[in-house]
């Protein structure tokens, strides 16, 4: 693996070459992406079936495209239980943090009658989305259904593509029925986004789609955003390890390897203060690649977007992985929780040597729903929060509007709104004359 | 006024109706807009210098665009003292009810060393639009610059066209440095938000972009959105008044036109159980639309978008409420807290006949940025919430991942993710060996 020296123009460099990987520049599938939403809003079920035949191979019908309660039954046959087991224990765990996240509706009334607020509600439909395609991921089903079912959604809608044979896979199927999927459907690609969004005769409108897919989906998601609403816009996956001298080489490497084999835009970067420590990770990767079953994947995402830095100072290591704001940031130093404080950009922060990141792809509990591509500057991790809203409450009483009514009267002529202002003034006109 | 009875295909029709308002209606703009971001992307300064003497026909220059603190001084000069005062009356409520949404980082620990928590931060720089155009709104700069300075945001940069003298309204410069604006920008349309989403040389790159504007700088907003945060995009203005015979007439006519006259392209219904309030309201629109200013804006928003819907029962207006989802909600019943209960969609609630919605515009203290044609449904008002982010935070300790490593490793080999394995293996392999 490579090793360079970190400075303004590597992290530059790194930064202008890692957004080189967002979903913004793939605008040469926009045009075949609006084709599929267009001719799904207007036709509906028929295109939903004619596209699935032409991207799955899957015959479905309306008789079919809903997953049956057989289908299920099927599905935890062919199941290992332990992994069932094990699954449950997970969902035990991202029940427990995310029902932390719940909001709840406030007021604040004073004697004079006023009462302001904030109404919190659950959406009512939400869609999320289960990519298929090269690895099936169980673990993306419990992480995007949870929360929903935590913020008290009262339909959660999945759809996910179906195999040649028409099925689901067990395991997302079985990962669905555990989590709390009400319904789901057998479909795929930006035709599923669009069903979705615009409703079919089959699958109804929803409120809000969730879950990460390849660039089609995520461009649909993009079209499709305003008239239903969406998480963040999912890119590659990413790993940074801030470490000093302290740090496990062993452990590093391997963890660096854990996102490098999710597919070839993936990155992973060791921020380090050590030079030793850089050397002696860069060699376990390579003694790793050569046993890992996904090496030729880990290979080339590490030709690609995997660097070594050497930091002069951990500020300035700091600084960078600010900068970067990855999706995931391990940080192992011997100080740990005296770094995070420093920490304002990343989607997950890992603190010390034994919170390898998979822990939370898969079991932690927080969310593996993370900003990708430096959107952890404004983004958070999906969350109970994407699927609660918010609604004001403003009362004033008489006594209450009169105190202020010719100060609100004033403001509205000030801009010269003056059906705003006669709205306010018809209420004590009586009074005034 | 017309009046309708409200039935399934009244509502169907109304819904329809309302919808085609919408900002993704509006693609025949989206190629201009692109151009403008490419440009300014591209050229910076040049190109925003150019496109604010083509549009505003103003001449900025690098000396020029930010506003300076002598500018400020004469804004005050020359805005109205007693208007200063009530601005700054409004923002003292503003900043209070905002304060109550404040959300802070949390942990939960235990004995046997896992930590799981969630780091709030501020975002660090946003951009705050502010059009200019028709009127001239300094409550809008209030709403959208104060959840941010309460958030913690470091820098709140605004943006707002300039006249032809190259000078920003003066009321809304007295409004952003009341509010808290660390820099105002003499730039509008959409190369305001390409300037603020991508930097040039005189502007800096934000994280978030929020505030309304015209159909350019909707689509703009939208097309920059994945490379920053956005607000929701706002459309036309939208009020429903829920009505039974208790409601004043006068009243409710006067907040109906409050929200018409901001533009033809407004949404004021009424929908009522009561006959008789419906002819009362009707004529008494009439009436007013005669008297008031903006009468010619009026009138023609209440001939696109104007309606009155008398319904059978309170459960089937309630229901018309929650379907259309109103910006602003006002509820004139016998018992409007009842009402509210079952009030599910909505971006504010005006509770009682002197909850007239200006109170909400400009002073009570909720924002009234709110979300807009049928978005209530997943959307929320604009929040102190909109300026925060969240990282999650996972440390095990040993003993803690020992406990479940087995678990980990076959939940990542299910998924065939065996560098994910590797990673927590590696940890354990000497206990192993």
């Amino acid at each position: 693996m490579r090793i360079e020296k970190l400075d303004e123009s590597t992290r530059q460099n790194l930064l202008d070459d890692l957004l080189k990987r967002s979903p913004n520049n793939y605008g040469q599938y926009e045009a075949s992406v609006h084709v599929i939403l267009d001719e799904v809003k207007e036709k509906g079920d028929e295109a939903v079936f004619t596209y699935t035949k032409k991207f799955d191979g899957a015959d479905v019908n309306a008789g079919n495209i809903l997953v049956t309660e057989e289908e299920v039954k099927e599905a935890y046959d062919a199941v290992d239980d332990s992994l069932i087991e094990i699954i449950r224990k997970s969902l035990k765990n991202i029940e427990s943090y995310h029902a932390k996240q719940m909001q709840y509706s406030w007021f604040d009334s004073k004697p004079d009658g006023t009462l302001l607020g904030q109404k919190v509600t659950a959406l009512a439909r939400v869609g999320v989305y289960v990519p298929g395609g090269k690895a099936v991921y169980p673990s993306s089903v419990l992480m995007n259904i949870m929360p929903a079912k935590v913020a008290g959604v009262d339909e959660i809608v999945m759809a996910t593509p179906p195999g040649k044979d028409g099925k689901v896979n067990p395991t997302t199927l079985v990962a669905a029925k555990e989590a709390g999927a009400t319904a789901v459907y057998k479909v795929g690609g930006a035709q599923a986004i669009a069903a979705l969004a615009y409703g079919t005769e089959s699958i109804p409108k929803v409120d809000k789609i969730v879950g990460p897919g390849n660039i089609y989906v995520a461009l649909a998601k993009k079209a499709v955003y305003g008239h239903v609403s969406i998480d963040s816009i999912a890119g590659p996956s990413e790993i940074l390890v801030l470490a000093d001298e302290t740090a496990n080489p062993r452990y590093v490497a391997a963890d660096l390897l854990s996102q490098a084999e999710h597919d070839e835009l993936a990155s992973a970067i060791l921020v380090t203060t050590s030079e030793e420590l850089a050397r002696k990770v860069s060699a376990q990767v390579d003694a790793f690649v050569k046993e890992l079953s996904r090496g030729e994947i880990i290979q080339k995402s590490l030709d690609n977007y995997g660097h070594i830095l050497v930091a002069d100072t951990l500020e300035d290591a700091i600084a960078a992985a600010n900068e970067i704001a990855s999706e995931h940031l391990e940080i192992v130093t011997k100080d740990p929780y005296q770094v995070m404080m420093k920490i304002r950009n990343a989607g997950a922060i890992f603190i010390g040597e034994y919170s390898s990141e998979p822990l939370g792809d898969y079991f932690a509990g927080p969310n593996h729903v993370l900003p990708t591509n430096g959107t952890a500057k404004f983004f958070s991790p999906l969350s109970v929060d994407d699927f609660l809203k918010k609604s004001s409450i403003i009362a004033y009483s008489k006594e209450a509007l009169e105190a202020v009514h010719l100060d609100i009267e004033k403001f509205a002529e000030a801009e010269q709104l003056t059906a705003h202002a006669n709205s306010i003034k018809v209420r004590f006109e009586k009074e005034e004359q």
